[in-house]
C-alpha cells in the first residue's frame, strides 16, 4: 500500500516508534476555534491543526507538539488560503478569466508567503473541479467550465503555493480539491450527487486533477459528493486504485469537513465507527472533523483497520511534514509575520483584478473621457463587499468604489445614489437615481451579487441580479442617460433581461482588497478589461447546463426554436425528421448561451493573420515520439493604445470512437502589444492535445486516433480560423 | 450471434434461400408518404414499411411483397400508435397518473385492435424512458420519473398491444423505446447527451426495459442519444452484450428515424457506409431511414458486414413476422377496418381520461354544485387541441369544452371569454373576462400548453404557462370570483406564480378524443380526479432536475435556504459546518418540488389504519427461495360518495454499499371504494423489491444486502406510515 516514493529513514523509524494510537492521531485534523482545545488536541497526539490565527499561537502549538508529546512530531497547520491570506486577490473564477497562468502563480506565491509567515503550512487550494452549472455557488472557487484552462490554472496555483521547495519560509503545501466531480452536483445543489459516466469522469473531471498531481500537489481533498452512487470519502476505486496506484500519487488524501461523518446520512455507514473504517480503508489519509476521536478505541483497533493501510497513511503525513522542513524547524519568526498587505502586494492584486475583468460589451462609452460629473448608482457604489467568497475576518478589507472615485478624481463631482440594495424588495430609491442621472456626464451602475451568494452551500435557482437591481438599469436606460454597468459577482449571471439596453458592461467579479482601485482603473482607461469568460453566461436558468465543449449530437441545430411552429405529423412525414424542427434545442430560446466561454474584448483592437501550421499531417509514430505541431498566428495591435490579446486554440476531432466535444480548448496565450505593435503567437500541439481517454474497454486508455482534426484559432469561439491536421 | 430462442424451420430455410441483398432488404424500414414509392421499395425487397394509411393499401403492399418479389416474404407494417389510433386516449404521462395498469392495458388493447384492423402490425410504443427533466418535451410520451411505475405501465402496455398472441387480428408487436437513457438529455434538450454512470444506468434507465423485455416486448428501439459518449445506434455493449446476450432478448432491435445517418454528425462515422456497418455490427437489426440504400453495394458487401450478424438480424425479423402470423395470412379484412371510434371505445377513453386526472388542490369548490351561470375562460375553453402530442391526422378529433358544457347543461347559462390565447403576447382580452366574471356562479379557467409544446423536439426552457395565461388567473383571483383552474399539458409545469391564488386546480393533461367530456364529468362530479402525479412539478425551472427518489446526500437539508443569511467565517468555525447553512439546497428556494411525485387527492376522503407486516425479519436464504413479505393496510372511505384511493409503498434502504435513493416506489394499488366502504390493500415484497444493481465490480450484479429497511405506506409521499423490515 505504501506510495511509490521511498520513504526516508526518519519516516521509517517513526513508523516503528509510534503506537497505534499515536499513528491514528497523525491521521486527523479538527477545526476548533478555542486555543485551549487546540492545545489539548495536540497534547493528545493530533497530527494536524487548523491555523490558530497568529504566528505566536502557531508556534505555541508546535511547541506543545514537540515538547509535550512522547515522540514530538511537528504539526501540519492547515488553512483555507483560497485567493489570498491578508492581501486578497480576485476570486479564482476571475483569475481564470485572465487566461494568465503566470499571474495566477504569482498571486498564489504572495498568499503562500503571507500565510506561511503566520505559521500555516498547508492550504486547501486550488479547487480544480470543472464547473458547468452556474447555480452551484462553488463555481466561484474554481476555474470555470473548461478542462484545459482549469488544469493549467490549477498547475500554476500549485507552483505558486509550493514554489521550488516546500521547506522555504514562503511556501505552502497545496491541496487539489475536491476529488472528484464535485463540480457537477445534480440540479446545481451543493453536496448533490454527481452522476457521471466513466467517459466523462476521465475526460472532464479527472483530467485537471491528473494535471495538478503531475505538477506535484502535496495533497488531494476528497469531495462531499457521490460518484456513481459511492461517496468519495468511501470510494476506494477512485482514491486508491486510480489516484494512488494508477497515478502514483504519494501525497496526502485529506477529507473535507465532516466528510466521514457524512457517510451516515449518505446511507453508506450504519454508525461512526463503520464510517471511519470505511473511509481509511478506501484510501483517506487524514480525516477532517474529529470522527475517529468520537469512536470507542476498540472499534478502530488494529485488525478493525488494516495496519498496513494505517502505516501507509502515516508515512504520507510524515513525509509531507518532512518535505515542509518541519522536522528541522517547525517554528516561524513571529516578528516577520505579515499582518498587512505590502504596497507591492496591493499593486499586484490591483493589477490582477483589472487583468481578470471581462469587457462584455462596449459601444465606446468606456473608457470614460475625463468625466466631470459622475453618478454612482447601485449597491456596489458604497459597499465594501468586494473580497468575494472564502475570505476570512483577518483579510485586508476593501474600500468602496465611491471612496476610490473621490480620491482619484478630486476635482470631479462624484454623486452617489445607490437606488436599490443587493437583495431588498424595495425599488423606491430608483427615483432619486433617475433624478440625479439627468445632471451628470455619465452614470456608473455598480451592481452584482454580494459575496455571500456564492461559495460553499450557496446555490441559487435564479441567476439574475438579485433584488431590484435590474429595474435600476432599466430606469437609467429609459431616460437616455449615458451609462455603463459594472458587475461584481461570483458566478455567471443571467443578464438577458437588460443586457441589450446597456451601452457598456464590465464583468469585474469579486476582485479582492484592491477591487475598487482596479475598477476605477478600468473605467478611466488606466487598465484594460481584456480577460475572457471562463464559463458561459446562460440566456436563462432553464438553459443550464450550457457550455461550449458539449458532446456532438446526431441532430445539431443551426437555429433556435419557436413556440409557434405548427405541430408536424411526424410519423409519416419522413423528410420532416431531418429538417430543422427535429434538432437539439429549446422551442423557446435562441441557440447557445448569452455569452460563451472565451467571450470578451478590450479597449485595444487587433487583426489576426491566417494561422500557419508547421505540418498538415503527422503520423501516430511521430506523435508517440513526442513530435509536436507548431501553430503560429501573427497579431497586430491596430489601435492607438497598448492592449492585451488572448488567442484560444480549439480542437475539433472530426471522427472518433466516441462522440467528441464540438470544440475543445487545447492551448491559449495572452500577450500585451503596444500601439501598432505586431507579434507572433505560437502554440505546440502533440499527442496530449490530440488524444482522449477511451473508456469502452474495462480499463481506460489514453488514445490518439488517426483521422482528420481541425484546429480553430482566434480571440473568441465565434472568431476563429481553422487549419486542418491529418493524423495517419 | 443467433438469439437464444431456436428459430423455426421456415426461418432457417429462408436464411438459406435469401440472397445477401434480399437479406439486407429485410433489415430496413423507410418512411415515405407516397404509395408509389412504397410499392417500389417493397418490390425492391424492403422488409418493413410504414403504414400506408388504409387497410386496402396495406393489403396492396403485402400483395406486392408476396407476389412481386422472388421469395415473397410478408411485410412488417410499422406505425407510431402511441396513445390510440383512431380513438385517442390520454397521453402516456397522463395514463401513468392513473396508477392503474389494467386501464393502460385496456387502452393499448383498443389501440391495437383499431390499428391492426387497418393492416398495421407493429407499433413503436411504449416509451419506457424514465423522465426526470420536465424541460424535455418527450416526457409526455412516457410514464414519468419513477422506475417502478414506468416498468409496470410499460409492461401493461406491452400486454395490451400484444395480447395473448401476436397472430390475432387485434394485436400489434410492441416496441420498447428509446433504449436507453434517452430520458436524461443534458439540459433537457432533445437528442442531447445522456451522461450517466453504470450505477444509474442499471438502477434507473435500464430497469424498465428489463421489465418490458421480460413481459415479451417484440422489439426494442435504439435511442438517438449517446450513453457515456457512445451513440446508441453504435453501442455494441448495450445493444448486443447487455440486451441480447445478458437479457437474452430475441426480438428485433429497430433504429429510430435516421439514427444511423445521425452517426455522422455525432462524429462516430466518417460517412454513411461506415455508419451503416457500425450500426449493424453494434446489434441494430432494422435500420429506419433508408441509409443502407444510399450506400454503394460494395461498401456493405459480405465481409464488410459480418454475415453471421446479418443472418441473426434477418432471423429476428423473420421470426417476428412468423409470430405475427404473417406467413399464414398477411392480409386484413378491409371491410372490418375500424375508421371511427365505437361508442364503447369512446366510453373507455372518457373514463380513462378522468381516471388519469389529478386534483392538485381543492378547497371544496369542486365538484361544482349545479351551477346556473358559468364563465369559461382561457384558450382551452374553445380549443379542440386535446389530443396531445404524437397523434396523427386520421385520429378522431375532440370537441371543445365549451361545446361539451353547452350540450351537458342546456339549461345553464354558459358564457365563453377566452381572454388570452395559448402563446400570444396579448392580454387585452382579460378585461372582458373580468367583466363577465362578476356575473356568474363560477369561472372555469381552462389553460395549458397546446399539444405542439410537448413531444419530440419540443423542449422548453421556461415551464410556466406560456403566453399571458398566468395573468388571466391573477385577474380573476383579484376580483374574488369563485373559480377553478383546469390544466391541460404534456409535462410538469411551474405553477408557483399563481397556484396559491387558485381555490381548486385539476391537472387534466392532454386527454384525447373524449377529453372535453371527461373534464366536464370531473367538474360536475360525475367522475373523480383521483390520480397521482407521475412526475414532480418543480417550484421553478432553476430547480430541475427535482424528483423524489434522489440519491441520499451526506448533508441533507431540513429547511429551504435564504439569501439574507450573513456570510459565515467558514474555515475556523467548525460547528457551523454541520449547521443548517451547510446543507444541500438553494439559497433562494424552499425545499422540494411544488408538488411531488404521488401528489393528488380526490373528492372522496379516506382513513388508513397502521400498516401490518407479515414479518419484521427475513433471511437472505428465504428471499432467495422466493418468500415474500406481505404488507396490509385497511382503508375506509369516510365520505358520502364512492371514490378511488391509491396507496403507494416506498422503500427506504437504511444502509447500503451505495448511497441509496431517499425513497423508492416498490408497489402501488388503486381501488374504488363505495361511500363508507372498507377494504384491505395488500402488497407482496421480495428480493426484487429489496435489491438493487451493484456496479462497483466490473460486472453488475443484482444484490439484496442485509440490514434494516423501512417500508413507508400511504396515499402520498408526505402521508406515509412506516414498518421496519430487517434482512439478515
Amino acid at each position: 500500500m505504501t506510495g511509490p516514493t521511498p520513504r526516508s529513514t526518519r519516516v521509517r523509524h517513526l513508523l516503528d516508534e509510534l503506537s497505534w494510537t499515536e499513528k491514528l492521531g497523525q491521521l486527523q485534523i479538527v477545526f476548533r476555534p478555542s486555543p485551549v482545545d487546540a492545545a489539548q488536541l495536540v497534547r493528545d497526539g493530533i497530527g494536524s491543526v487548523f491555523w490558530p490565527r497568529s504566528a505566536a499561537s502557531a508556534n505555541e502549538l508546535q511547541r506543545v507538539a514537540l515538547e509535550q508529546t512522547r515522540v514530538g512530531i511537528p504539526l501540519l497547520v492547515g488553512l483555507d488560503v483560497i485567493h489570498g491570506h491578508r492581501t486578497i486577490g480576485p476570486v479564482p473564477l476571475a483569475q481564470a478569466a485572465s487566461f494568465d497562468p503566470t499571474m495566477v502563480q504569482r498571486l498564489a506565491r504572495l498568499a503562500a508567503a503571507e500565510a506561511r509567515s503566520g505559521g500555516a503550512n498547508w492550504t486547501f487550494s486550488p479547487m480544480v473541479d470543472v464547473s458547468r452549472d452556474p447555480r452551484w455557488g462553488r463555481s466561484v472557487e474554481g476555474f470555470g467550465e473548461d478542462v484545459h484552462l482549469t488544469a493549467e490554472m490549477g498547475r500554476a496555483m500549485v507552483r505558486g503555493y509550493q514554489g521550488d521547495s516546500l521547506a522555504t519560509h514562503d511556501s505552502l503545501a497545496a491541496t487539489a480539491k475536491h476529488y472528484v466531480a464535485y463540480g457537477q452536483p445534480e440540479g446545481g445543489r451543493d453536496y448533490g450527487a454527481a452522476d457521471v459516466s466513466e467517459h466523462r469522469l476521465r475526460n472532464v473531471h479527472l483530467e485537471p486533477f491528473r494535471g495538478v498531481v503531475e505538477a506535484g500537489a502535496a495533497s488531494v481533498m476528497a469531495s462531499f459528493n457521490t460518484v456513481a452512487g459511492r461517496p468519495m470519502h468511501a470510494n476506494r476505486r477512485l482514491l486508491t486504485d486510480l489516484l494512488k496506484t494508477e497515478w502514483k500519487f504519494d501525497g496526502v488524501v485529506v477529507g473535507d469537513a465532516d466528510g466521514v461523518r457524512n457517510l451516515i446520512p449518505h446511507g453508506i455507514a450504519g454508525g461512526l465507527a463503520e464510517a471511519v473504517r470505511v473511509a481509511y480503508a478506501a484510501g483517506l489519509d487524514v480525516e477532517m472533523g474529529g470522527a475517529p476521536s468520537d469512536v470507542p478505541v476498540e472499534e478502530i483497533a488494529p485488525g478493525r483497520i488494516d495496519p498496513a493501510r494505517v502505516d501507509d497513511a502515516v508515512a504520507r503525513v510524515l513525509s509531507l511534514k518532512e518535505a515542509l522542513g518541519l522536522f528541522d524547524d517547525p517554528y516561524v519568526d513571529e516578528e516577520s509575520e505579515r499582518l498587512e498587505p505590502t504596497a507591492e502586494a496591493r499593486r499586484m492584486v490591483r493589477a490582477a483584478t483589472a487583468r481578470s475583468s471581462v469587457l462584455l460589451k462596449n459601444d465606446g462609452t468606456l473608457p470614460l473621457r475625463r468625466p466631470r460629473r459622475i453618478l454612482l448608482a447601485g449597491p456596489y457604489a458604497e459597499s465594501t463587499d468586494h473580497l468575494g467568497a472564502w475570505t476570512q475576518s483577518f483579510a485586508a478589507p476593501a474600500r468602496s468604489i465611491a471612496d476610490e472615485f473621490r480620491a482619484r478624481l478630486p476635482e470631479a463631482e462624484v454623486r452617489v445614489e445607490t437606488g436599490v440594495g443587493f437583495l431588498d424588495d424595495d425599488a423606491s430609491g430608483i427615483a432619486a437615481v433617475v433624478a440625479a442621472a439627468r445632471d451628470v456626464d455619465v452614470v456608473l451602475i455598480l451592481v452584482g451579487e454580494p459575496s455571500s451568494l456564492s461559495g460553499e452551500a450557496a446555490s441559487r435557482s435564479d441567476l439574475r441580479l438579485p433584488g431590484r437591481q435590474e429595474e435600476l438599469i432599466h430606469a437609467v436606460a429609459e431616460i437616455g442617460a449615458p451609462f455603463a454597468v459594472v458587475l461584481e459577482n461570483g458566478r455567471p449571471l443571467v443578464v438577458s433581461g437588460w443586457i441589450d439596453r446597456a451601452p457598456a458592461v464590465v464583468e469585474a467579479w469579486h476582485g479582492g482588497t484592491e477591487a475598487s482601485a482596479a475598477i476605477v482603473d478600468l473605467l478611466l482607461g488606466d487598465a484594460e478589461p481584456a480577460g475572457r469568460l471562463p464559463m458561459s453566461f446562460p440566456r436563462s436558468v432553464g438553459q443550464v447546463p450550457v457550455y461550449y465543449a458539449h458532446e456532438r449530437t446526431g441532430r445539431p441545430a443551426s437555429t433556435g426554436g419557436t413556440l409557434t411552429e405548427t405541430s408536424a405529423d411526424v410519423g409519416l412525414h419522413g423528410p420532416a425528421n431531418v429538417h430543422e424542427k427535429y434538432t437539439s434545442k429549446y422551442l423557446d430560446l435562441d441557440l447557445g448561451p448569452q455569452f460563451a466561454f472565451g467571450h470578451g474584448s478590450g479597449y485595444a483592437s487587433f487583426t489576426h493573420a491566417a494561422p500557419r501550421s508547421s505540418r498538415d499531417e503527422i503520423s501516430l509514430v511521430d506523435l508517440g515520439d513526442g513530435i509536436r505541431v507548431t501553430l503560429a498566428v501573427d497579431v497586430t495591435n491596430t489601435s492607438d493604445r497598448a492592449g492585451d490579446e488572448i488567442l484560444l486554440v480549439f480542437l475539433e476531432d472530426v471522427v472518433a470512437s466516441i462522440a467528441p466535444p464540438v470544440r475543445r480548448l487545447v492551448a491559449f496565450e495572452r500577450r500585451t502589444l503596444g500601439a501598432g505593435e505586431s507579434a507572433t503567437f505560437s502554440f505546440e500541439l502533440g499527442s496530449r492535445e490530440l488524444g482522449f481517454w477511451a473508456t469502452d474497454a474495462a480499463d481506460a486508455r489514453f488514445v490518439v486516433e488517426p483521422g482528420l482534426f481541425r484546429l480553430h484559432v482566434g480571440p473568441t469561439l465565434e472568431r476563429t480560423e481553422a487549419v486542418e491536421l491529418r493524423v495517419s
